[in-house]
């Protein structure tokens, strides 16, 4: 289940999503999201990626249609697995569901504050049902652990 | 019922939209949409569209306001009809249907696979209460259908 | 997908069939239903039948026993897909339902309203879940499309 | 809002309809419908019938289809209103409904025993949102109050 | 179930009590009511109480605790039983259900229009559970039938 | 609690019912239903009652009303008890139900099939609440072990 | 849509009814409702009045039957228009809404505080559907608002 | 958490609501409620309140509103708690919950019969999730059980 | 609570956004929405905005994102508080809710039309929960109320 | 109503029963429960079982099948009712409720805090519908009331 | 699908569960599941397992941690099926479902009383969607005819 | 957000558990849960505990209140968190849920498979809600990265 050591041929290339508002993270409603940037957090992911030797592409988009076509381009891209934090289009958009059911990419689904402490709305995502798998409530590190889990997933051919 | 068979200058606009990862037909996930793509699709449409004697305008978006403003804008183009797969759009937004509402324009919707034998989610549409007409699960042949069926229904005053 | 235009050896025989209340089509309620009669929908029907060059054998019966006897009898008598207007009985009979999944052909279900504009309770039909396809809201073009869709998925062999 | 008195040109024609298991009147489960059997209910109807000097055909059914199809032939027979009670088939039965709005005859539903302190699934009926008037729980006299009700409303001209 | 025709002796007396904006029947809203007046629809009681020998103590009252202390006295008063138009308190009202409920007479509810045919909350009625009957539909005329209906019951030991 | 061995004298009769599509057994979806005949179960079922001393009077029907007559008429023809398997129309039927509570007699529901691991419109049956004994899921051997469970409960007079 | 300048003669009766409660207002919970009593709310309707040369009738009930009469009296009253915030009774009262139907005027609703961030039944009101108008979440100045807007209303013949 | 024993000048003024209905206890319905009078119970009230050296106002109203104005009226008659059997308005008044939120007052709840073994719409009240305390089912001693509790309640300072 | 009168430095920079398809008002379905163009509603709320003196930065768009960014945005551009009529999007977008709650600037919610009396789906909005104030159902005007009502909740501190 | 002051012989003895996570109390979360320890509870009980003249046993347990059994062994070891904290097992445990039914001993439900204002959840108990008397909220009162009313309830024979 | 009638080497060895409360059969509450014990259900058990040539382990506990465990083993020991009676736990113990899932043996679930005549949470069970066969309301005899059915499912290798 | 990399004084001390049917991992129902054995599990976690620099006391019970008490025991074992996979108590226990809010321990819930891709029953747990963290799907990799997140969590003082 650990991933292999071996080589620099193995180079995964992952996508990395941030769903709408989380650029803002860190500058408002820290009460919530508490007060890490987006920065930092991208910042955190590149060093664990290359700690871990994989290769990232993020991107962030307050458009459910733009993070559509971001899903839909990454097969031709090279990328192998997808870790996406859908924040409030995992609750609503099916679109989003079927974007990634159409290229059929592993994904990671996280979320930086527990979605089950929140209003009711917040309880379900669209995504969650066909993800590879959930990472919820550890705040920015949900994505290291969840980045983790993906390229172990990946690795490990489960 | 049927269409008159006279004369060229009935000829008939009609706009042609291609709803979320539509543009991902036969490209992925065959098991569900088969192996068809898009482009056929539309070639298809366009030579029953010529055998029907009427012109057709075919958008694919995955912007859910890029579809909206389409719609908005099909009068102005001289469009009398309009054949929607709405795709994971029908089961979100009230905004398509609001568009729909607001051009007053008859339209078809379509869906290619049997949305009724798919998760409970995808058996409610938005816009299913206002349309002129439903065709369901003839897989790309559901475009043809609901062609004809709109045409039909233009042509004959209904 | 288009139908094979080969030969008559290949006559295609399907099953009509219409259920409770339609008899009384174009003679009462015109405001929901229009003013077609049942019996200028099956010369319709007939007349599409002989383009396409298939058989059809229509039934009307106001009683849900009738129509699951006669889609039992259906493969017996060598028919190899059925068009079923089941009106009423779509919201109500699991029976209906049965019928269908126990001889396995395939069918296609039509109305000639658009039941999502309706009561609530006609939203819903116990036999959407396991059909070939659905035509809605068309009238009585609903048929025509239907049986179209049906010989199109027939011959087509999908 | 009294019946006219007057001629004997203006005989009215109303269809009486007994619905399921209703035959069973006072033979069986006296507890819960007392042991009035149908043979005096519809004695008491056609005295009451000739009082108010109109005309009865009285029929009872254990087919749902049976029930559709009398229904249907009601304004062929000159049949001006219709007095049912639909038993169980009220609570199930789409058909039913749609067979008297078929034939738009004013109709009044009536129920011996009170649906409401019953099982929940007997609290609804599909013909009580489009009945001329409902009379529930008097026993056997719902029948003749009801009967009473339908002629003074169809004589009103209400 | 024939009334006795009998004496003088058995002189019956019942309350009939007119809910909430009954008293502005025939002022307003005809649309929904008809044009009959409150006061129009007393005096045919009235008549009718003659003709089958009751005497009636009528009231009408906007007011929920009113109408719970006239049930409550009804019984002191020497009443046998009770005709009751709840109108918006019967969808809302559980203290009047327990009004009726802790006098134990037996009760008769009617509703001037077809409460079925109008907003899902006035589908239910806290009252209907425990009513001896219930007319619907009628107009003025559901006072006297059920009027017609409480005496015969009361009359009949039913 | 186990049958009385004694006479010839105490020959019980029984009813069982087959409902709707029932007559379709091991000719069609044998992945729901298993390949056994209708027939070879009427046979199991009348060895086992020659095993029994019971007197069994076999139907099927698609007929919801004939179901009802047949449940109906059964007292007059001596039955003592009801093997039924409503199939779907225990789904759907009041009206059977209303039969059942109408001849008061114990009757035993069977079903083929596991019905709480198919579609969740199955897990309910309107019979369930009052039979005296419900056998699911083990195949044709379902009606075995209801006909026994049912004989043994009439002999034990529990 | 702005109000006409001119006259005198013009002179519109508005009615503002307050419900239960109400009279508490900057008295307890001032956490919820802010610290304005319904005195001040009643000066600053009346300085508002005066400057929009409408003229005012204020109550203020704890009695769901008071406030009921008070409505039915408004157009004797020559009430062209009710400003009313029915509190509690908004969540309640079938009753409230009926009399508003039954004189038919225009009227606005509003509420103090925001009903939608408080507890899930207080989220819909009876009289919502019905109203010509509603302000929420304003504190005192909600009145204010709704009498410029019922005004507006009023003067524009909208 | 025992009452301080010690001085006169620490008297306790607490006020006893009784709901609708509840001065007919004894009186009718003694299957559901017993049969002890309310007289008694506020002679029990009275007795104990003594032992417990507080001062008790007690009212019964069947009016809403009655009950709504006494509990705003309590804090300037020096009351310092409520003893509150709701009775009916428990399940349907929001009013009332708006009351004693608006004066801040500890109150308890109580109810003679187990709500929660009787109709589904008793098993909820507003009241129940901002009491102080809630006692249930102990016929006329829910009181005295009340009493206590909230007299304790208020001594201890809790 | 009212504005204060007096300096040119206290200049308020609010933003008004209008959501999905209000670009098409008074071209399109005037049953619902009346005529009025949005052009003469930003005209209407530029006159109020100078007598309050406010200035406005006004933006219409189909586009959830867009007016996500917008949102984002309005801090940084010093704007102190947001008129929005979401439209469908109120109905559908989590992620506008988001928006708003991560720049947390007070908002006011308005519709043209009373969203209560339309489908059910249109009776919530995921903004309403967190907004300011809400005005519903004034046409064109519950712009400029809810314009006035955010203005005053602004320079009043509340 | 209150209990005989007479005898030595009437002794009743009961059983206490704490449910899960009471053995905490007091060491853990105050700001839900308090800071009483169950040891305390346990002295308070036992000094007003004194005053009562009853004996107590008294268990805790974490296990719902240890207080299964303990209730399936009260009967035979003389316990004539039981005092009942089930704290989280209320809420999910329908066997505690049969072993309650099984035994059929009077019993008495308490809550430490009030359920109605902690989750949904926490609102329904299996064990509610059948208690003799329930008291909630009071804290480590509640235990006490309800001693006090188990008691008075098992003496007055009610 | 009779048993093999053959030889002593085919000994079958099955597991027989009794859930809570089991214990108390016949000693409370006889009116829901009459007056037999577990030991004589037991014996009547072993009898038919004599006369079936099978082998039975029978355990009764109130403890689902315990039900766990012996399904947990029940493959070690040689065990090919369970009959169990999963009592109250079989409506709300998913962890029992899950250990059946987890050994993978076929099961049958028996229930003495009709749990679809007793209150709506026991309608409904986690073991009957993955239960081989169901028997249900026989009393003492469910258990036997559960056994019979188990092993000739066993024997038939259906 | 990294864990501090000094010193041996900092020795964390964690519990794991593992709930109902753990035991079985990799022995039994593979296509669900993988062929990993528990015992391989607690290798790979004591592997990571040591790499982390933490102290693990590893259990895994079929029982509820064992899981219960170990929880209760935590605290005065110096533990400093938890990890819990819950299994199917996660889905209905409510006493689990109340003994980690009693501890007041941080916690993380870890999953094997994907919940939200099984049964709906499933979908929700008693213990997310108030989780630091929740880790789903990744199979016996759940653990490892729950581990990592709540260690880093606790060193991180978040």
């Amino acid at each position: 289940m650990l991933p292999d050591a071996t080589g620099g041929t193995n180079l995964l290339k992952l996508m990395v999503l941030h769903g709408p508002n989380l650029n803002m993270l860190g500058k408002r409603e820290p009460s919530v999201y508490g007060n890490v940037t987006l920065d930092s957090i991208n910042e955190n992911l590149r060093a664990l990626a290359e700690e871990l030797r994989v290769e990232l592409s993020i991107t962030q988009s307050n458009h459910e249609g733009e993070l559509i076509t971001l899903i839909q381009e990454a097969p031709d891209r090279g990328v192998s697995g997808v870790l996406i934090n859908p924040a409030a289009y995992g609750h609503t958009s099916v679109a989003l569901r079927d974007a990634l059911l159409a290229v059929g990419l592993p994904f990671v689904e996280v979320h930086l504050s527990n979605i089950h402490s929140r209003e009711p709305f917040r309880h379900q995502t669209y995504l969650a049902g066909i993800a590879s798998g959930i990472v919820i409530g550890f705040g920015a590190n949900s994505y290291l652990l969840g980045l983790r889990g993906l390229v172990e997933k990946l690795r490990s051919g489960a």
